[in-house]
C-alpha cells in the first residue's frame, strides 16, 4: 500500500473469494448451476477462483471477452447479449474450439444464424420480464413458441431455453422489493416454459441472472442456471440496495491527495472519471456521489463513510467533501481509498488489480 | 466502414486537423502560445498533427501521459494537475530528459518540491478564478505573493507564472456567457499578475485553458499561453454550449444494431458505458442523453439528430430512442454512428482510432 504513487485498483482477494464461495454454496446440492458473468472482473486469474469453487461454465458480454476466457480453458461460454450478426465469422471461429451459446429475440437473427453458423449451437431466447432492455415480452407466448419452433427446425440450431436479466432489481428501494421482482421474474419464466412445453417443445431450460436478485435469494426453485456477475466485487450501488454488506465490497481505488481546501471542506484526489467512471448514485435521494471514502488498515478497508463522498469528477481529478475533523487529518500526498459506485465500470477502466499483499493481477486489455 | 463488426471509435482526421489549425491560427502572429492539452486524444500520432501546425509545447494530466508523449519527442510538457507528491522519483527521472513544468497551490507542495526535485523546474501557481476545483482564490493576493516568493527563493524552483482552468465555462447556457466567464477569468489573472509584479516579483506569465473559452475568443490580450484540449475532437457538450458547429465534431462511435423494438420506439446497439462513458447531457433541460445518432456517408457524418438519442446505457448495451420513420429503416446487424457527449472520456475507453479511410491510429495503453 505505501508504495502506491498513482491511482490503483485495489482488490481484496479474500473478500472476492468469499463472495464467490457464498454464491456457489447457494446452489450446491441443487439442480441449479452457477454460470457467473465475467464482465465484472475481466480477468483470467480471478476467473480461476471461480473454477476453484466448482464453476465450469461462464457468461460474457462480448466476443472479445469470450475469446479471452476461452484462451484460459473455459469451454462453455454464453454470450448474453442479443447476437451481433456482423460477428458471425468470429463466432464460427471460436465455436469450432468451444461450446459457445448465443442469445436471440427475433426471427431475423434466427434466419441469419440458421444460414451462417457452421457448428451446432445452443440458442437461448431472451425474454423481457419487465426491465425493457432486450427480449420478447414474457406474455407474448405465441411469439416465443414460434421462435422456439424456428430454432428447433434449423439444422445447426438447438433451442436450449429462455433467459432473462431482471435488471429492474437495481431500481428498487430495498431488498424486499428486489426479492419481489426476482420472484416475479422467475414465475414469469416458469409460466412461459409451461406454455412452451404444452405447445410441443421438448425441453426448455430457465436462466436468470442479476446480482441483486441472486444475492437476496437462497434457493432458486424452477430455475436451471443463475448468471450473476457483480457479486464477486459488489459496490456502493449494491450496498445502497441492501443486498450486500460493507465487508463484502472487494474493490476500492487507492489514490493520492493532491489538494486540501479546508474552508470549502473539500480535498482533491488524483482519481477522476477515467478511474471511477461517471456512474453516480443518489444517496438519501439528494446528493449524487461517485464514490465514498473508507478507512484502510493492513487487513483491508472498513465501513464507507457517507459524510466523506466524491461529489464531482473531471477526467483525472475527484473532489471529495469531508467533515472538518477528517480534513484536518489529511496530508498532501497521503493516500485515500474510495469504494466505487459501480465496480464493473471502475474495474473496466484499469488494466490490472493490485491485491492487499501487493500482488498484481492482470486483466483483459483490448476490447 | 462496412468492415466494422464491433464498437469502433471513428476519427474524421480532416476535421481534427482543421480544428487544430483553426485554434493555431488564432494565436499566429501574436505573443500568445498554444500549449494544447493532450488528455483528450492520448495519441502520439494525433499529437504529430499539432506539431505540423507549429505546436512545440504541450499539457498533460498525468505522469503516464507525460512519459508517453516525451517518448515521441515532446520536450516541453506541463503537468496541469497540482503535483502529486508521491511521484517525485518519477518526476525526477523524466525531468532529467525533458523540460517538465509543475503546478502547485500550497506551501506544503513547494516545501516538498524544494527538498526533492533534482532538476531546475518551472513552477506555476494554480489560481481558482471561480471553478472551485483546485487553486488559490484569485483575490488571495498575499497568499499568492508569499507562495511565489517561496518558489523564487528555492534553489531548484523557478516561478514562471499563474495558471487557471476556468472550467465553469462548461456550466453556461450559451456562447455569450462562456465569453463573459472567459473574459472575467483573464481579467482576474491580469489583476493578480499586476499585484505580483508590484510586490517585487520579477516576471509572471499568464496561462489559461478551457475549450469553450478558447473557442469563443479570437484574441487573448494579456495572456501568454492557452491550453485547450477538447477542441481537437469537440463533442455534444461543446455543441450544446454553442462553441462549435456540428461539422467540427471529429469523433463518433460506430456500433452494430443488436435489437429492434418498434412498439417501444427503441433499438439496442452494442455500445455501452464501456464505450461512450456514463457522461450524460441534459438536452432542452429535460431528458439526459448519452449520445446522439448522426447520418453517415463515405465523406463522414452529418448533423446529429436530437430525436435519435441514446437514453440509457448499461455496460455493453445502449438503448436508442428513434422516431417511427427511422426505426422502420433500421435493420438488425446494420451500423449506426453515435456522437459522444464528452469525447475525452469516450476516447479514453478505446485502445485505438479508426479513420474514415480505414487506417488505425494507436493510443496510449496503460494508465
Amino acid at each position: 500500500m505505501n508504495m502506491i504513487t498513482a491511482p490503483t485498483l485495489l482488490l481484496d482477494a479474500d473478500r472476492a473469494r468469499r463472495n464467490i464461495h457464498r454464491m456457489a454454496a447457494k446452489i450446491q446440492g441443487t439442480p441449479v448451476s452457477l454460470r457467473p458473468h465475467f464482465k465484472t472482473h475481466q480477468s483470467q486469474q480471478v476467473g480461476r477462483w471461480f473454477r476453484d469453487a466448482g464453476v465450469q461454465a461462464i457468461t460474457v458480454s462480448s466476443m472479445a471477452m469470450a475469446e479471452y476466457f476461452a484462451a484460459d480453458g473455459w469451454t462453455d461460454i454464453t454470450l448474453a447479449v442479443p447476437v451481433n450478426l456482423r460477428e458471425i465469422d468470429r463466432i464460427n471461429r471460436l465455436a469450432r474450439k468451444i461450446k459457445l451459446n448465443l442469445l436471440v429475440d427475433s426471427k431475423a437473427a434466427v434466419d441469419k444464424l440458421a444460414d451462417h453458423l457452421d457448428q451446432p449451437t445452443d440458442i437461448w431466447i431472451k425474454i423481457d420480464v419487465g426491465y425493457h432492455r432486450c427480449g420478447i415480452m414474457w406474455y407474448k407466448t405465441e411469439q416465443v413458441v414460434d421462435l422456439a419452433d424456428q430454432i428447433t427446425n434449423a439444422e445447426k440450431l438447438n433451442f436450449i431455453g429462455i433467459l432473462t436479466h431482471a435488471g429492474h432489481t437495481y431500481h428498487q428501494p430495498g431488498p424486499e422489493e428486489v426479492q419481489r421482482i426476482h420472484d416475479e421474474a422467475v414465475l414469469r419464466l416458469i409460466d412461459l416454459k409451461k406454455d412452451l412445453l404444452d405447445s410441443g417443445i421438448e425441453s426448455c431450460a430457465v436462466s436468470i441472472g442479476d446480482t441483486p436478485g441472486c444475492s437476496v435469494s437462497d434457493k432458486f426453485p424452477g430455475v436451471d442456471e443463475i448468471r450473476p456477475g457483480n457479486f464477486v466485487f459488489y459496490d456502493l450501488m449494491q450496498l445502497r440496495l441492501g443486498v450486500c454488506n460493507p465487508q463484502e465490497v472487494a474493490v476500492g481505488v487507492v489514490c493520492p491527495v493532491i489538494g486540501i481546501y479546508p474552508k470549502r471542506g473539500e480535498i482533491i484526489v488524483h482519481c477522476g472519471a477515467v478511474h471511477l467512471s461517471k456512474e453516480g448514485l443518489k444517496l438519501n435521494n439528494t446528493t449524487t456521489v461517485f464514490g465514498l471514502l473508507v478507512p484502510v488498515t493492513d487487513e483491508g478497508w472498513g465501513i464507507p463513510d457517507q459524510s466523506a463522498a466524491v461529489i464531482s469528477l473531471s477526467q483525472e481529478h475527484g473532489i471529495v467533501r469531508l467533515p472538518a475533523e477528517m480534513i484536518n487529518k489529511v496530508e498532501l500526498g497521503s493516500l485515500v481509498t474510495i469504494l466505487p459506485v459501480h465496480s464493473c465500470l471502475t474495474a473496466n477502466l484499469f488494466d490490472k488489480y493490485q491485491t492487499l499483499d501487493g500482488k498484481m493481477i492482470s486483466k483483459m486489455q483490448s476490447k
